[in-house]
């Protein structure tokens, strides 16, 4: 065995140690916000690089902050993504906030693990207030509020949500079919749902050939009718097979489609189906009453899901489940091990979240959400929401005034989705869908902007995610006219046609 | 629609925003550590006292920081468990410490998505550094390391490394059984397991009959032994089920029993069963060679977790996860969607971190890790290990040396089980039972301690389990004090033989 070490050496946690060592790194990221845009957004990196420039084997003797801030900034900082660069429009937002990341260190810095109401009551009681806080503020129905039997939950992930619920819906099913019955249960979902269903499907342990992908097309704007579920399933049933769960997404990834829920809950109902909307980027703007149209219908729902730590300046990670009948959800997912009982207060009269998902032990995820809302407001919010469809609806609009391109997908939210256009009927859309490619290529590479691609009706399509919150209209003016400068240099147009373009 | 936000509007993130907040919440922590001590380690909370003080709704417009956080010292603070505390002996630990929030702190302002190499390359870079430098500081075997083709990740629990290796051996066990053989596979756990290997194989759609709850005894020291498993396999074998899984632990929750791995690993590869390796809480301490012996055999286990959120001074949430043929995990959990698809580089020759794990998305939870390797080292982690293990000797010592007390199961680790033992031979367990839970509650209701229990052999024992950063000597020595009193409160011995033994 080693020397002893001294039983009363310093503290690795204390109010010394932290006031020396917080303070750097304060300065260290508002520095991070300060040159975030000299940065490219998306780095130049080669796989493997990193593992070359640092050691095989964890250092021997510990570093002062400030070697390691300066490793951060010489060693990682080129090799990230920058998700807070105010040019980033790529997948979805990931946007952080100062009330966020303040959250954040205060769930981080209390670190507590509120696997149970007894482990730390306040966060757990925080919780249900805050999920409550955002049932109202997006306008869901009452039956997911606490006072009315339904309940929320903050997850990491959609997929948690996903997974979490779908273990409910299938092990209700087995108490009647038993559990051989597992193999012929079927979860029904869009061409434009999320990937997390499928896998969440596969996890779950339901056969991956028992996951209906159901095609949608340009008359529904992607979304997914209520026709197309419903022939799905007869011809399910007609074969012996029994449906179980059905995804309705607001906003899908790829274009933002909105399918509709009303519809899809009507068919829900009849067969029985647990019904799951995920609203996970599209949330967000239900907050403000104009978009809240499309929420129709989920009275009809099972349960919602929607990420805060996506377009709602709420740092990573953070999802909200709510579930109508949540005694389905934690007779799946219940576990009363004898280490976890509670000796004294608890019990069946509150609620322990280690049953309401995956995993049992858990961060203090309200204290950041909460902070978001106390700091920003409902106005606030709105207000930030509203100024990113703003942005979205200028980007449309020189879209849709530059022949040159088209908008493909109608705009949806904060996203809009564009490519060059064919420039003739001669142009097959095989060389359209190259020369976009290029275009893509030619944008992110420049490091001035990074977005992603989607493929819809076979044609390559780039998005254009507005959402980030350092994100002003200066960026996404630039970020226009960057497509139309890389546009001109992958040769998109010819050159006349180009030039006189240009001059107007 | 209401009325339109500025668009260029003051941002909720950004260099200034970023100082005025941050420095407010570092002030509340640091006082937060400085008095952490004079709050109640377990508030004495009423189930939905935080719900009247909070509003009904969000506020309709933002407060600023500081009045937020007068609302955590008002109403969070005293309806927290302090996990921080150093009296703070329940459960296992979960410390933090000033690097582990530092690293949260970069985490959360960097705010990038890692969820494939693309979306953030140093992020996925420093996430498999990371994990090797942890399986070579804990001694693993050299088959989970980068170099010869096993691999590690960063999921946020044991929980989520459990379903994970679960669905990825259920799914190689039914590419040849058919998927109507899920429910003919078998999972083997002892009655000293996690609650989240019961837990898991019902997520991944097992039937629950078919997790085996295999009893341990005190001549093994509550380790899980080979030929129990190997009878409960041969049974089932014979009923015509498949062993499929089997899990072994390092340091259990209930009393810190250790599994022999070794013996373990020989009848899972007899019978072609996953071995999976749980090193939770105990794996800290396989950074010293001293504790090392107990690893020996894991060159036969499949996959291996460990938390450095439990006794690693990594805030929440860690958790280490190896697996020895990394394909079986990505087999069943890839998704390759259109939208996450990168155009360039990237692709097959990187780790893509989605694959690996249950959701999508993910924080970059590498960060944090590394900075507690960079600013400790590996010799303040061991002095910071040795440390706790002296304190739970000198605890262990003194239980043993008062006959009012037994010490109930062997130290392990940091962990000491004791309870009252029976005074004399008439004295029934129940009454044993019934004393010592009065004494569990005196000690937790006194505010100046928290500890829980288990029940093993029938006995009810307390658990005192070391490791909080703040932890020093004499929070140890005024915990065993404490026990003494409240045992003396309880009526724990005869008037006379209590003030006899008080006077020595």
């Amino acid at each position: 065995m080693g020397s002893l070490p001294p039983l009363d050496a310093p503290l690795p946690l204390g109010p010394e140690a932290f006031l020396d060592e917080s303070r750097p790194v304060i300065d260290f990221l508002n520095g991070y916000y300060r040159d975030i845009e000299s940065y490219p957004v998306r780095p130049d990196a080669e796989p493997g690089w990193l593992r070359t420039l640092l050691p095989d084997v964890p250092p021997e003797h510990g570093d002062p902050v400030e070697a390691i801030l300066e490793d951060v900034q010489q060693h990682i900082i080129p090799g990230l993504t920058h998700w807070q660069s105010p040019n980033f429009f790529a997948y979805f937002p990931a946007n952080g906030s100062a009330a966020g990341l303040m959250g954040d260190m205060l769930t981080s810095g209390l670190n507590v693990v509120p696997f149970s109401w007894a482990s730390s009551p306040a966060a757990t009681e925080l919780e249900s207030v805050v999920v409550d806080w955002m049932c109202k503020l997006l306008g869901l129905p009452d039956r997911f509020l606490f006072s009315c039997g339904g309940r929320g939950v903050l997850h990491g992930s959609t997929c948690e949500g996903v997974v979490s619920t779908l273990a409910a819906a299938r092990d209700r099913a087995l108490r009647s079919l038993g559990h051989e019955g597992i193999v012929r249960l079927v979860v029904y979902a869009s061409d434009q749902s999320h990937a997390t269903f499928q896998k969440g499907t596969s996890i779950i342990g339901i056969p991956p050939a028992n996951f209906r992908i159901i095609p949608t097309s340009a008359s529904s704007g992607y979304g997914l009718t209520a026709d197309s579920v419903y022939d799905a399933v007869e011809a399910d049933i007609a074969s012996g097979l029994v449906p179980l769960y059905l995804c309705a997404t607001i906003g899908t990834t790829g274009v933002g489609a909105v399918d509709p829920v009303r519809g899809l809950g009507e068919v829900a109902r009849r067969y029985c189906m647990w019904l799951h909307v995920d609203v996970a980027f599209a949330g967000s703007a239900l907050i403000c009453p104009e978009f809240r149209d499309c929420i129709n219908g989920a009275e009809l729902a099972d349960s919602v899901s929607m990420n805060p730590h996506k377009w709602f300046l709420t740092n990573m990670d953070c999802c909200c489940l709510w579930v109508a009948n949540p005694q389905v959800l934690t007779s799946a997912l219940s576990t009363n091990p004898e280490y976890l009982n509670n000796i004294g207060k608890g019990g069946t009269e509150v609620i322990d979240y280690k049953d309401w998902q995956i995993a049992l032990s858990r961060p203090f995820r309200a204290m950041k959400l909460w902070v978001v809302l106390h700091r920003y407001g409902a106005a606030g919010m709105r207000a930030h929401i509203r100024r990113h469809v703003e942005m979205a609806k200028w980007f449309e609009r020189m879209v849709r005034a530059d022949e040159r391109f088209e908008v493909v997908t109608p705009r949806s939210f904060s996203l809009v989705t564009f490519r060059l256009r064919p420039q003739n009927e001669l142009e097959d859309e095989i060389s359209v869908d190259a020369l976009n490619r290029k275009l893509l290529v030619a944008i992110n590479t420049s490091g001035r902007a990074f977005m992603t691609h989607f493929v819809v009706d076979n044609k390559f399509v780039i998005r254009m995610a507005m959402g980030g919150a350092m994100t002003q209209m200066r960026h996404v003016r630039d970020a226009w006219k960057l497509v139309k400068e890389k546009a001109k240099e992958v040769g998109a147009f010819p050159r006349e046609y180009a030039q006189v373009r240009e001059m107007n």
